[in-house]
This record gives C-alpha cells, structure tokens and sequence, in this order.
C-alpha cells in the first residue's frame, strides 16, 4: 500500500448513508451506497456537514438532462480527507476540505491568471459524473451507478471529488461556517469585491434578497458602498438584509405605478454604479441595466435562468450609455486562494457568516432542509452529516 | 460691442454657402444660408475642412425621425473661431478648434471622472437642435430654418457649436489631418486604448474594416496588441489595414463551412482578448462575443444600428463565461483633453493619421464624398471649404 494511505479504509470502497434523489423533484431518500476509491487526482473525503443551494433545488426539479436520476446532490461542504488516489501530491489523509463545484488547478493559464476562475485543466461543466474520465464513484446497494452532482456530492457520508475541485482550509475553522464558503455565500461576496470591484462610497441594488444577494450585500458592505439597496418582494427580507450591509430597499411589487428602474435612478441620482441580478430572470437583467448608471455602471448576472433562456438589451444603449454587462461563476473568485482568504475574514470578525446560518439539522432530517429552502424561510440550513 | 468681439461679422448673421440636403438621400445642394451670431456658450465658427464619416450618410439616408430635412451635415472638422457669445471664456476668436458630436464640459460629474465621458451639462443626444435652447442656427435665403446635425453641421462655411462640443487644438496642426480626430478615428483609436484598454501581447479581432475599425486596428497597434485580425468579406480592406496594424485577415464571406467564432478561436487559441463590433449588426455583435476569450474576453459594441434592434446573448453564456459586454461612444474619450493628445502623438509619428485620408476634395464637389464612402473606395476624404 501507498504510504500515503494508512486509513484501513483506503484503496477499498466504503458502505455509508447516503441522501438520494430517486426522481425529479421527490424527496431524497436516505439509503446505503458504495462509494469506490479515489482514482488518479482524486481524493475521498468524509463530510462533517453541508449546506444546501439553490442550485441542488433547481437541478433537482429538472425531469430531463441537465438533470439525472438516480443522483447524490449537495455542493456546499467541508471534510476530511479519507484517502488520496495516484497523482495527489498537495492533499493527505486528515486534511481538512471544501470541495467546490468550480475548479481552480492552480497551473493552467486561467488559473495563473488574474483574469479569469475558468480553470481549463479541468473545465467547469454541469456534468453527471466525475470531471476527468466521466464516470461514477458511486453506487446502490443494487450496483446500480448514481449519478455526481457539480462535481462535489457532498449528500452522502463519503464522496470522491478531484483535486482541482478541492481546497485545504484551516482545521480550527467552523465546520458550519466554513462549509458555506464552498458555493453560494463566495459567489455573492466575490460578485462584489473580485467581479465588480465595487467601491468605496459607490452605490450598488443588488436584485433577489436570497442568499447569494446578501452576500453580494456583504461583499459590498465589506467593500465600503456607501448605499446598498435590496429590490425584492418581500420586506421581511430588508431586515434579514441589515445584517449583512443592505442600507435601502425597494419593493419591487409596491412601487405604485413606477418601474424600479425609475425609482432606483431617484434614489441614486441617476442610477446605481452596481446592479446584480441574484434571482435568475431575464426581464429583471433588463431591469437591473435600466438602474446602472450611465457612463459606468456595471450589470452583473448572478441568477441561473432557465437554459436557452437570452438576454436582451437595446443595441443603442449598449453602445450610447458606457454601461458594462458581465457575470461570474463562484463571483470571479478562485477557490484554493480565495477561500482560505474570506476565512480568515470570518475569523477576523470582518465578514458576517454567521447571520447565514439560519438553521441547523441532521442528515435524516435533510427533506426539512428543502423544506426551509422553498419556501423562503431558511438562508442557509447547515446538515450534519454525525446527526 | 464686447471686448472679446472684434471681427466686423460678430454680433451679426453671415452669409455664407452650405451644402443642404434637401431631401432623404438626394445629393447635397450647394447654396447660400444665413447664420445667426452665437448665443450664450457657443461659439461660431469658420470651418478649414471637413470630412465625411458614415455617420452623416446613415442620418442623411433617414426619412423619418431621426432624420430631418433640410439640414446640414458634417461632423468632422477643424476650423477657425470667428466670434464668440455670452458666457464664453475659454474661447477667443482666431482659435483653432476641432468640433465634436460628443459634449464635454469639463465640469460635471462625469466630465470629472475618469470612467465616464457623458456630459451631464450638455446630454449627448441624436438632436436637429442646438443642444442647449433647442433651436437653429441657419436658415435659408427664404429665411427656412435649416437642422442641425450631431451639434457641429460642418458641411457650411460657418456654424455656431455650443462651447462644450468645442476643443481647442494646436494651430500648426495640419487641418487635414487634425479634423479627423472630431469623430471617426478619435472613436477607434478610443474604443482601443480607453474603453477596452487593450493589453500589450493581446490579441484582437475588429469585425468591420472601415475607418472605425481600422482606427480600432490602429489604437490597437498604439497598445501593442500582438495580433489583430480583421474581419471583413473584401480582402483589400487587409492590404489597407496593415497600414494600422492589422496581422491578420479573416474573409467571413469564405470560410469554408466554418463560423467565424471557430476560425478566430482557433486562429487565437481559444478566443480573441479583445472584439470590436464596428459595421452595426446585432448578430456580428453575437459573433464577436462568441469569438472573446472565456473569463476575461470583452465585446466591445461601435457600430450602430437600426433604431429599436436588440443584443441577444444567452442568459448562460453571460453568467459562465465570465465575458464582458459594453460600448462607448467617441470611444471612451474626452473631447477637451483626448483630441490635443492624440494630435500630439500624430506630430510625433506615433499615430498613423495620414494613411486615413484617401481623398482631398473641394467644397463644390461634396457629392463625391458620398460616392466614394458609399461605393467603400474612400477611408476618409477631406474636403476643403476655401477651394
């Protein structure tokens, strides 16, 4: 045996607990899988807990390809490590992870550069399977394949995540923090302070007051925006929201009579310097360009939109207003550097994870998790695996 | 009579010859008009030269709004200020000043900031008026009011321009070379250095090789682009375009059976740092930012349009790709500070303004102007008022 591999355990596939989505949009069911070993630049990972996204709802809707059934969601996480497959030199047995659904390989010239989080070693796919040969690691008990979600799977005991997917964070760190860093609550805070460089004493709206929007609010806050208004339908969410910086906000269904856009370009004398679009609606990116101020606002989108869905804009204004429309995934940040980072921010007491954490259960109870989701209750519900 | 008024004209109208176009795409009527003094900031003008940009022939063939009739074309020019209104300071008459479509008053907001040059003094608009009182400066010898265009209407002897459509330029300058920097190649070389700030070693794809996109073809050179490729279907334009820089042709009428996105991808290893739009065509709009370099590649929008035609792009391609969309007009510049430093960098035999100019014309012959552009034989023809 390797000597990097001294845990009974590695080399050999694992029989642990599972949350499987056994059809479109039907409660998970918890169940005994196999999980194989880690292959070349793999590593197999315990999970100590999870959070869930909106991105493991909106998948798990889907009858047809994007989506897959039998499948292993989740994509929020932290572990240990349990074992290193061949070609993993930068990760050991005991090392504390989060698996993230971006990959970040540290070599390629994406990586390398200042740019870009688009690693091309291993290309960011929405994909069924492992990223490198487009297997499975995991199985039922009836040796039937269930599929990886997001390269990450982090609904069961154990998975197996490639190392590109894969960053070393401090062991001391919360587990129930530090998790949230894997997806959603990154991809906000990066959207502010890597995507659109938001600055100092500048004016941002940020569109859909979930979690990602509050943490763009976060990560504008942390950025220093002097005005940071939240548009959204429901004002219990402006008080979740002062927690995390948010400053105004705008009532999109109560505005009596006039557009957001009218009513944002009041508030900020012309138009926000900043607009995300955090809720996944191709009319609200239209919207949220209307709120940019001339001359150098910037549009960025953040929310997933049907596929095949098209952003639209007035060819005239793109080329007359100066405006800039982007967008992001994992908020331009780049895992393995950026994410021991906003840590540290945590411990520091600079950035605010905690108010995320608005509920805590155990892996049985994981249904409640999408319970609390859909219906707008939860932020983020951290699952511990141990419950 | 103000101290400031000396020549025996001011304070009174001029009689002078214009070319009128009478009518929608009709050739230009050479005849004589009346201009008013100036009024409060502005200041008239007695035109050198003149040249003839596309956006003159695109208003010109309109018959409806935008397009008005009788009016008086012309938008890049130099010439001498012959008497100045009310409120004037900056100007005095014998001054040598190029006009600009683009307003900069030097202190608004975004005249003050570095990230904007969108007037708020002076809102550039598509306006038959004089911006500031919305009335005109010309009438005919039946005393018709003739409209104005783009706020400079150099195709006349004289003209009145508001002070913030005004830059004073060095009067050892060539006219013939200087008047050029009032729109067309001030806005390619611009959307190059300023808008995209185009990299050293990047590299670039201009879609559209007429002046614009050669003048993009040449800021890119300026920045040190180490490809750039043009895009067009008539392969002399590629002869013409080395001149600027250009590396590289790509013949979109030949491709043999590929998409122009493919061949650039190729051709730049996985997309071109920098695409420019510059013929007016939503769908080559799509087709540059196809052809952008995922994570850091910006389409950059010059050409302009039908009124009311739409950019669509796929809501996830802008969300994952991590692309950047914007436009400019004047390409980013600042009219007051922009135009002296370019004229400079053409003294100093950095900037190619010379190869621009194909054609040098009289007054009397201005309908050759429009042939030439329109049968895509002229870059630019300057056309002499005095001859």
């Amino acid at each position: 045996m390797d000597q990097k591999q001294t845990t009974p355990t590695a080399g050999k596939p694992i029989r642990c607990r599972a949350a499987i989505a056994r059809a479109a949009g039907e409660p998970l069911v918890i169940e005994d899988i196999i999980v194989a070993p880690p292959r070349e630049y793999e590593v197999r990972i315990r999970i100590i807990c999870t959070s869930l996204c909106h991105s493991d709802i909106n998948f798990w809707k889907l009858k047809d390809p994007p989506g897959f059934a039998p499948r292993i969601f989740g994509h929020e996480a932290i572990g240990v490590v349990e074992s290193v497959g061949e070609n993993v030199n930068d990760f050991a047995e005991g090392d504390t992870v989060v698996p993230t659904c971006i990959p970040d390989c540290r070599e390629c010239v994406d990586c390398k550069s200042e740019k870009s989080n688009l690693c091309s070693t291993v290309p960011f796919e929405i994909s069924p399977w492992m990223p490198r040969d487009g297997t499975s690691r995991f199985t039922d008990t009836q040796g039937n394949v269930l599929y990886h979600f997001l390269s990450v799977s982090s609904f069961a005991e154990y998975t197996v995540v490639d190392i590109a997917h894969l960053t070393k964070v401090d062991p001391a760190a919360p587990p129930n923090r530090a998790c949230l860093l894997g997806c959603g609550i990154s991809t906000g805070v990066g959207a502010a302070i890597r995507t659109a460089k938001v600055e100092k004493g500048s004016t941002v709206a940020v569109f859909g007051l979930g979690a990602i929007g509050l943490a763009v609010a976060e990560g504008a806050r942390l950025c220093g925006a002097s005005k940071i208004i939240g548009v959204d339908i429901n004002l219990n969410k402006f008080e979740m929201g002062k927690k995390f910086g948010l400053t105004d906000f705008v009532n999109s269904a109560d505005l009596g009579g006039k557009s957001v856009s009218q009513v944002i370009n009041e508030m900020t004398s012309g138009g926000a310097d900043y607009c995300f679009e955090c809720v996944g609606m191709s009319s609200l990116v239209q919207e949220a360009y209307a709120c940019c101020r001339k001359g150098w606002g910037k549009t960025i989108v953040l929310g997933v939109d049907k596929p095949g869905s098209k952003l639209t804009f007035n060819s005239v204004d793109v080329l007359h207003s100066g405006k800039i429309i982007t967008g992001a995934v994992f908020g331009g940040l780049k895992a393995k550097s950026d994410i021991p980072q906003l840590l540290k921010r945590y411990t520091d007491k600079e950035l605010n994870l905690d108010d995320f954490v608005t509920h805590e259960i155990g892996f049985s109870e994981i249904n409640t998790a999408f319970d609390l989701l859909l219906q707008g209750i939860s932020l983020r519900c951290v699952i511990w695996m141990g419950k």
